[in-house]
Order: C-alpha cells, then sequence, then structure tokens
C-alpha cells in the first residue's frame, strides 16, 4: 500500500477531506494497469464471434432490482444498542467478543433452556455446522435463539446489558431520488452489480447483432454496494468495477458451456502473468449455491490476507430472464429456428472484479530482490498490463544524446506510453523503473552515436540487447504481443 | 435514432420497464464507437510528457462539494402548484405560456404596478436584456417581480390561479446515504462533474509523477445530473461521461496556455474527421462568465435541433485549488523551484462529454447517398472510431473460400474487431457494413484460390483493391493508424 500510494497506483478518495471509506483513487500509473487489464479481458472476451459488449446506465428502472431479488434479498442483520445507538452488523458484533465470553454466553444460553430439546438440539446442530460461517454468527442469525441469546451480550461500545434491538435486515444497495420529488415513488438505486444490464438487454442486442445461441453479452462498469465493514484494500469497497460476461446457451448445454468458461477463465489470469500456484478454483458445494444457481465456482488468488475471490463463474439457470419476463411482462422466450422451439436460454455467467483483479495483479508483480548486495523492488507485470512501456534514457545530457533520445520518445508515444528521465546515474533511473513495472529501458550512449544502436535492458532478466533505432518500435511492439 | 437502435448504438436504459427517463445503454456497436472515442481523447491528452491520468471515484466526501460551490449554487428554481401538486422548473413554466398569456400577464402586472417607477424599469430592464435568457424566465426568477407575476398565471396542469408556492431552489446532485444510518450526516453525492476528483488529487498526483508546471491531470469518467428536464436524446441526460483535462499553470501562462488548448481540442475534432463547417468556436461574453472563471469558450456541433456544446474549455483561475485549501485546512501551494515562490496554480480546464461527442460523431457520420438508383446509408467514421475494423466475405461457401475467410478473420482478429459474413448476396453484406460503418470489406473470391489476394473494398470511396493476404494486417494497419 506504501509503494502503491507513493509511486502513484493508489490514492485515498478525497484524501485532503480525510478520506472516503471504502472509495479509492487510480493514479497515474494505476489508471494505465486498470486500463490495461479491462483492456485485455475485453480483447479476450468480446472479439470473438460468439461475444458483443455492451455498456448499460448505472441508475436502472427500480424494478429491475425487484426482479433481480435484491429490493428482498440484498441485505446483512443489523443491530442496534438502543443505549448507546452503536449499530453493528451482526457477524461483526459476534466477531468482537473474545472466545470466551462466547463461550459464557452459549453455556448460560443452553442452562436456561435445558428442557427444551428441540432448541438445543438447533444450537448444537449449528455449532457442529461444517462450512466456513462462524457458529456464534449463526446463533446470532436465527430469529428465535439470537433473542435469548443478545440478552446475555453487552454493547461492545457501551458495555451495557440487554440493551440491543431487534436484529433487521439493512439493504446494501445505495438508493437515491430520480427527478425532483423526494418520495418512494422516485427512488433508484446505483446497481450492486453489472449483470441484470445485460440480462434486460437480452433479446435487443440479440436482436441487432443477429447472434444465435450460444452467444454472450460481456460489459465492463462501475457497481456499488454500501459495506459496512470495507477491508483489505481494493478487495471490499463500496464502489468497486466489475469484468462480466453473461453467455445465454440452450438448457441441454449448460455443463459443457459451464466447463468451458470455467477453464477459459482461469487460464486468462494465467496467460496474463499471475502466478499459477497462488490461483485456485474454490468450488460450492451445492449445499451452499446461491438460490439462482445450478453450479458456482470461485477462482480465487493467495493474497497477503488469505485467499479471496477475484471472479465467480456461475451456471444461473433460467431464473434471470424468467424473473426478468415476470417482472416486466414482456417475453424474453428466445427462438430457436433448427430446434423451431421457444425457450428460455440458461445463463453461464463470467463475473471478474476489476478492482480486486488490479489488486491481484499489483500484489502479485511485486518482488524484492537482491542484486550485488542491494535489494532492488520490482514489479514484474506482464509486458501488456505494463503501466508505461518502454523508459527512454540518454546517458548523459550532451554529446547529442538528449537529441535522438527526444526522437526515439516522440516516435515510441504514437503506439505505447513510454516514458523520458534524463536525470541522475542511469542506475538509479533503472531501479525507478523497476519500481513502476516498466518492462523496458531503452540507452541512448556514444556507441549510438557511431551505429545508430541502443541498449535495451529487460526488466526481469535485467539482461540487454542492442537493437538498431530503425528497428526499435517494431522489436518491442514484437515482444509486447508476443510475451 | 432508429438507426442507433435498430443496429445496436444505443438502447432505452431498462427498456423492458418502460426505460428510466434520462439513462441510455450503449450496445454492442455503440460501446466500441464511444471506447474509441475515449481511447483516442486518453491517447491524444496523456500519451505526453506533460498530462497524467486518474480515475477518481464517483462518491467523494461530501465537503468536496461544499468547496465546489455545488451544494450552495447548483440548483434549479422550481415552483408548486399548491392545488394539483405539479411541479415545474420555473423556466419550463415560462415557456409553457403561449405568447399571448404572457403578454397580458405582463400588461396586467405593469398596470398594478404604476405608481412603482422602480419596479416599472426593472421590469424594463429584463424585457431589454439582449443576452440569451428568456425575458419573461427573467422575470420569473427575480424575487420581488415572481411573486407578483405567479399570481397573474394559472398552472399548466389543473388550471388553477393564484395556487403556486414561491419558487425555491433544487439541487441537482444526486444524493445517497453513505454507512448504516441514513441521516444529514451520511449523505454524499454522485459527483455531477469529474474535475473535482482531479483537484483534490493535485498534489498527490504531482509528487508521484514529479511533474513540473506546466503540466495536466487527465479523466474519463461517469457523471450524475438530476436534471428536471433531459432532451435531444443523448445531449442532455441524468447519467453521461465526461472526458476532462485540468492543465495546471504559473499564473503568468494562463492566456498562452488557454489559447493553446483552445486551438488543440478544436483541432483533434477536425483530426478525427468531424465535419469542419459544423464545429464552431463560442466565447463566452466577460458579463456572462461563470464566477470562477476569467475566461471561458464552448466548441459548439451543429446537430439537427441546432448548435449544442460539446466541449467547454475554461481559465478557471485560482478558484478551485483555493477553496479546496481553505474548505480542507491543507496547502495546495505548489513551490516553484526556479523562481523559489509558492503560489497556487492557474487551471485551464478541457471538458469534453464523452456521450455528447459520441452523438456529435454518430451524426456527423451519417449520410444517405444515392448509388446506382439506389439509396445507400453509410456512416463515415473515421477507421480509428469505428466499431469494426473490417469485414470478411467469402464470396461463395464453397471452392474452400470460407476456410480461408475464417483463417484471414482469426489472424485479424488478434488486432482488430473484425465480423465475419457468409450470409447472402455479397451487395447486401456490404450495404449491411456500410449501415455499421466498417471502413475495410475484404472479399474471397475465385482468384483468391490462385493468387492469393483478397479484395479490399473502401466504405468511402466503394473503390476496391487487392491485396495479398500475407500483406493484410499490415496493410490495414498502416491504412487505420495514418487516416
Amino acid at each position: 500500500m506504501s509503494l502503491a500510494k507513493r509511486r502513484g497506483f493508489v490514492f485515498q478518495s478525497s484524501e485532503i477531506y480525510g478520506g472516503l471509506n471504502g472509495c479509492w483513487d487510480y493514479g497515474p500509473l494505476g489508471v494505465e494497469l486498470l486500463n490495461n487489464v479491462k483492456n485485455e479481458w475485453w480483447k479476450t472476451m468480446t472479439y470473438r464471434e460468439d461475444v458483443e459488449g455492451i455498456d448499460a446506465s448505472i441508475l436502472m428502472h427500480p424494478r429491475v432490482w425487484e426482479a433481480s431479488g435484491h429490493v428482498e434479498n440484498f441485505t446483512d442483520p443489523m443491530i442496534d444498542c438502543k443505549q448507546c445507538k452503536a449499530r453493528f452488523r451482526l457477524d461483526v458484533l459476534g466477531d468482537s467478543y473474545a472466545d470466551k465470553k462466547k463461550d459464557k454466553a452459549i453455556q448460560e444460553l443452553k442452562e436456561n433452556l435445558k428442557n427444551d430439546e428441540r432448541l438445543l438440539q438447533k444450537i448444537d446442530d449449528k455449532l457442529n455446522n461444517p462450512g466456513d460461517e462462524n457458529p456464534f454468527t449463526l446463533l446470532l442469525e436465527d430469529s428465535e435463539i439470537s433473542k435469548l441469546l443478545l440478552a446475555q451480550l453487552n454493547c461492545p461500545q457501551c458495555g451495557n446489558k440487554g440493551t440491543f434491538t431487534d436484529a433487521r435486515k439493512f439493504n446494501l444497495m445505495f438508493k437515491t431520488f430520480i427527478g425532483p420529488v423526494e418520495d418512494t415513488g422516485s427512488v433508484v438505486y446505483l446497481r450492486p452489480e453489472t449483470a441484470q444490464g445485460i440480462f434486460v438487454n437480452f433479446l435487443n442486442v440479440q436482436g441487432a447483432s443477429r447472434q444465435k445461441l450460444p452467444f454472450g453479452i460481456a460489459q465492463i462498469g462501475k457497481a456499488f454496494r454500501n459495506e459496512i465493514n470495507t477491508k483489505n484494500f481494493l478487495f471490499r469497497t463500496r464502489e468497486f468495477e466489475q469484468m462480466e460476461m453473461q453467455f445465454f446457451v440452450n438448457p441441454n448445454n449448460d455443463k459443457e458451456w459451464y466447463n468451458y468458461w470455467k477453464s477459459e477463465r482461469m487460464d486468462w489470469y494465467k496467460r496474463m502473468g499471475m502466478t499459477e500456484k497462488k490461483l485456485r478454483y474454490h468450488d460450492h458445494p451445492a449445499d451452499k449455491l446461491a438460490h439462482y444457481a445450478k453450479e458456482a465456482v470461485d477462482i480465487e488468488y493467495e493474497f497477503p490476507f488469505g485467499w479471496g475471490e477475484i471472479e465467480g463463474i456461475h451456471n444461473r439457470t433460467d431464473y434471470d430472464l424468467s424473473r426478468h419476463e415476470e417482472f416486466s411482462g414482456k417475453s424474453l422466450k428466445y427462438f430457436d429456428e433448427q430446434t423451431k422451439e421457444k425457450l428460455i436460454p440458461f445463463i453461464i455467467e463470467t463475473s471478474a472484479g476489476a478492482s480486486r483483479s488490479f489488486m491481484a495483479f499489483l500484489i502479485d508483480a511485486y518482488y524484492e530482490e537482491e542484486v550485488k548486495g542491494e535489494v532492488r523492488s520490482v514489479l514484474k507485470f506482464h509486458p501488456r498490463l505494463a503501466p508505461t512501456k518502454a523508459a527512454i534514457f540518454p546517458l548523459v545530457n550532451k554529446d547529442g544524446m538528449p537529441e535522438i533520445a527526444r526522437k526515439i520518445e516522440t516516435d515510441l508515444r504514437k503506439s505505447f506510453r513510454v516514458f523520458y528521465d534524463d536525470k541522475g546515474a542511469v542506475g538509479r533511473r533503472y531501479r525507478r523503473q523497476d519500481e513502476a513495472g516498466t518492462p523496458y529501458c531503452i540507452t541512448v550512449d556514444t556507441q549510438t552515436l557511431e551505429d545508430q544502436t541502443v541498449t535495451v535492458r529487460e526488466r526481469d532478466t535485467m539482461e540487454q540487447e542492442r537493437v538498431g533505432i530503425d528497428k526499435l518500435a517494431g522489436y518491442l511492439l514484437n515482444k509486447i504481443q508476443s510475451a
């Protein structure tokens, strides 16, 4: 995070005003890395015959979020302390107690319930839950048990006991009002995911592009979630960017396409240079699937804080289009000319976080290496992701070297983002570019004056090669494209 | 608009739910055109030594909008009918009355005021106002005159007279609540412009990039305005995209850089193929300048509905950084190493609408031409802006032509967005691509089988040239880059 700020990858949003929790700004190097991640994804996903792109608006008709289930279900259980007015998400409240305190509360609860075998059994079931959820949170989230348990706990803020309200649902969508009147009839939401913009445009896109099943619609865009607990830098934020593709298939082929995209998407991260052993699949067990999903898998990256999802691949079945049919009253059926059947396609979704991928690529690229007794910090980005493609150094600021170097700079700028640096020792200039992840450094030296060649130093191997100035642009282009 | 929807450039947002006023979705061809406009702008504006890019968040600290003046001043005067509860923007209310009705109301007003020379003079001044504003609206917006005049007007909705409330300010920022509590302390706004994200990051970017004055910071991103009256398709919408660059200069050089950017930005539209005679400058007269501006000019395009601004260039002086210094309590001064002075730079702003430019490029490209007695619709996009760069047609679906055509397609897809079409007569396939604005159509024919050449047909001239398959990618790349 220190390098990220110092070198201009990521700043806190509105930093001079103390920041805005869960929002971040991408600086000069950050915006290039982010754009390169998005561009590579876009080219991979839409420069193919069977996928079209769109860019839907962030504000959508509010009925969209009723159909999607977000108005009803996209909630976190929250609780207030009646005494001090502090507000907690239930799982966070649970986590805030020491294990000893939790054990004591459960013990007390069981004693109070010693004649109620049904509830005791329920408590034991939750405590022995084999899944990822914290058993104490499961107890807090159960409507019967919650009240009894909460009565035995102190508010972590004011310390009073028995002051909690009942838990209630807190919707994570940001809402606003459209038009001149602020009332319930004018509420609209900031989209919490980009996917719905694709679903509601299914027939528009199919009609305009004349695509036939199977085909996909891809989109990159911002989404917003009013997370109560933001954490881990760019991992859980309130404003973030998604790269989503919804692939519409005949229900008969869903399994085949699910497997295809599961494998394609993992390959993409590897091709873009992410360390293989820091990537893994996490298949969702059948009893943990979201209500709309038939099958689901996460692609996880091993962050410094542990494994975290960077992309999900889901078989969403016909849930989304059926719901929008029901709520809009418009037919969203597809007519299959071959089989002469009208059907609602199944959807295989690939949902990647642009912001999370950005963070994974940034962290994954970072190395500290010992070179000749000194530590060098280097960002080993894939050349296509690197914010700056090449740096140009005149060895000294005289003898015509700056003029040649400037000419090379001007020439390369037509194709690439490049950086010109004539300050300080060349070793220092290399180190600055290593830290920015620039894959190629070009030095104009005395030999250049004689034979019109320059040295090209490769960031990772630190090896140098002499290349003719006239061949330089083609040499770099080829290196970058074939990497 | 009909072509825009049919060919997949722009759809209404949430169309299956009846749409959301002032919001639009970009379809498969639209998103490519929009991305190309944004990419060309980004390359032109940031692939230079003196401009850095950023991508700031849409949600910002609410104090930002106090400092910028938006909380207080970014308002439209609104009025309600107490009887039927209808709400009107004052200028729209004024426009809704026939001229006769307006004349009668003014006549009546003057008679009632016949002993008040001061007010009569004020009324005459407003009626003789030489500017762009509607004189009737000016009367309605004057706090003294407004009440008297409104008392003589009927509500356009319910027809009752004397039922209007006083006018009050309606803020055009969308507001929402961040965090779990919905109260005034948690209000944040969707940014109504991207510029402020640049101002508050001035020192962060300067520090990370080590830029010295003069230098700029560029950003592309969404902005939101709760317009009461959306109109003219993509021209006035509630959600839109901006391409803004703020250039920080020593106050001594402001005029020079203002002129530089005024000319650079006009040139850009021309270089990107926009019809010269449909572009003009509109200089803001000194008495009509925004409170922060020393000088301002619009670049206007002649839309079918009239001349409209697509970009503004403004000398914003030191207003923005001074205000953020004042409101944040943080120094935003720049230390000039040469003159050893600490100063607040002046800002020359170039503020372009990505959505408006998109619409201007789309409309400007549209031609209906008579070719051999038939009308052809063609979109003459600059090749770098065209959504699809090339289409590949096998002349017939046999004799090995499809195989060769598919190989060409696969090869070109590495660099370009291309389209493969083997359906119907070639003339029909050309017309479809003309309508999509594809600059090059490649046909694989019988001669191809003999000599490994294809025809490349240029969209605007409709001339055909034979090119060797092995040279095709380079040929197209060169055409596109040198266009």
